[in-house]
């Protein structure tokens, strides 16, 4: 991991951005910025000296973690003595509680919101991060090619595939998705027993140290009607994959999504994809970059069931590499 | 479920309060009141007629819960739509986020801090409830007992347990803890093997219908050392846990375990126990009550390891229920 690399960047957009300090209260960006696995009520602060890491006086394993001036949070106040004297302080308001907020209205400095900056730099991944990603891709795709599908119920289904990350050191990204014969896209398993002759979507994918990917595969057994259907969902991703490059924007990809969504008849019900990394949702700027991991995955759902194709792709110098093509597909 | 009482024990809270609404952020309490099994992001606002659920497009699951107005959130306008005219509005000021919290002062209302409120019901736990909880404590004991520890490393049994939880359909109330010879109360395992001699920890628990337990077993092996220590720390949770019967106050038994943690000459490292349910950590207010539940954890730490035993107990008409006490100590 490049800690130092990181922190000068953030600390570069500081600069730019005339920021004293930013409050980092996301267990992945502290993750990210000091390689500490960070618990709930963590904070840290980047400031243009030592950054300061807040953790639980139980937490003592943190003090292994180098560049950083460890404090053991006892009293909220000494949060306060750390931001003292400073003038502008960015936080991030999607992982920032109300009572901190509040904490933070104490004192007479000026807040910005600046989710989009902390995040910035994780956009695009580094080799180390790349190969925990693959790592992540591994670990689901020997969970999935192993997974007996047919006979099983929809929460067993998701049970093993979870149980067999976690057998392999890996956690789960994201609840699984196993939804049979069911048009909810972002559907919670059942006690129902998958059968063939329905369309069965599966949308899974393992957290290794702490990397995520994100896979759908549906399975349409010899149903006529969603085999059509899957021919042409494949066809458009794989369309719509041969438009990545770098240099092309997020909205570029949308409107080619658009296009042939409707160029199929299809209806569009959710977006074509989107940034992946630390997080499983994560944030894409401005146009691609060598380096950036997205997910695209159009979905196509009707009252009897859903089709839903979805890799997790790397952004290469020219053109991209699907990390998690060597999942099969059925 | 008891979700008509419950939506009525709350509504007569906000009368006594003047609270118009509660703006209801944390996915375990949405649970609570609705059924639903929220994902993040989602929102249910309590008010005086039927409660408002706000969830994503995509999860039209929840279009199966009763008893509420369900709302597709697409626009976070929409949900200030359903706070106008209101005077007073409760929020809980642990779960909302930043950004949430700065949309709800767009509206001419007055907010107050309103977590304890809200989770105030969460306390005493119906039948329904403690048989989750029961079910998540026989998970976790099948978990633990089929574990090979010694020659294992510390990693490798986190994942061991979590996976044999998943299997059997629950989820993981915490991160595992496994500490071999190690001081550190919250240590996140490593990859070093566990060998007799040294006392190992384990802190471990299921989650069931989102009901968690939590466990802690410390083994000692023959090392005469820690024999003693952990016969010590058994006798001090027996005599903690005889105190406890409806009336008492968790301060009370704060005390009664500085007292006996001072006879055998230990010094207090962490809180005897907390509050558990849908949270591993819950709030436990005034005295205690017939189905109150809570654990009792007290522990020993040295620079060459520690000794805590913690078990999960349920507060009855008179005395306790040892939730756990089929988990063998050794």
């Amino acid at each position: 991991m490049q800690l130092r690399n990181r922190l000068k960047l953030i600390k570069k957009t500081m600069q730019t951005h005339h920021l004293d300090a930013l409050f980092i209260t996301q267990r992945e960006d502290i993750f990210y910025y000091t390689g500490w696995k960070a618990n709930d009520g963590n904070i840290l602060i980047i400031n243009h000296q030592k950054p300061a890491l807040f953790v639980s006086p139980l937490e003592q394993d943190a003090e292994k973690i180098r560049h950083v001036n460890l404090i053991y949070l006892k009293r909220k106040e000494d949060i306060l003595k750390e931001l003292k004297g400073l003038k502008l302080v960015g936080y991030d308001e999607y992982n920032l509680t109300a009572n901190k907020f509040s904490l933070l209205h104490k004192l007479p400095i000026r807040l910005k919101k600046a989710s989009e900056l902390i995040k910035k730099p994780r956009e695009i991944k580094d080799s180390w991060e790349i190969e925990q990603i693959r790592k992540a891709v591994s670990v689901s795709k020997k969970s999935f090619e192993k997974q007996k599908v047919y006979g099983k119920t929809e929460e067993d289904i998701a049970n093993n595939l979870e149980a067999s990350f976690r057998l392999q050191g890996a956690l789960t990204a994201f609840d699984t998705i196993v939804s049979s014969g069911s048009g909810i896209i972002h559907h919670q398993p059942r006690k129902i027993i998958v059968k063939k002759g329905k369309p069965v979507i599966i949308d899974f994918g393992a957290r290794f140290n702490w990397y995520c990917c994100d896979v759908t595969r549906t399975l349409v057994s010899e149903n006529k009607e969603w085999k059509k259907t899957k021919e042409n969902v494949s066809d458009i991703q794989k369309q719509i994959i041969d438009e990545i490059t770098p240099g092309i924007e997020m909205s570029d990809i949308r409107k080619q999504y658009e296009k042939l969504m409707g160029k199929y008849g299809y209806k569009i019900q959710h977006s074509f994809g989107h940034g992946i990394g630390l997080d499983v949702h994560e944030q894409i700027t401005g146009k691609l970059k060598e380096g950036m991991v997205i997910t695209v995955e159009p979905g196509v759902y009707k009252n009897n069931g859903g089709c839903r194709i979805e890799d997790t792709i790397l952004v290469r110098k020219k053109g991209v590499e699907i990390l998690t093509k060597q999942i099969k597909l059925d």
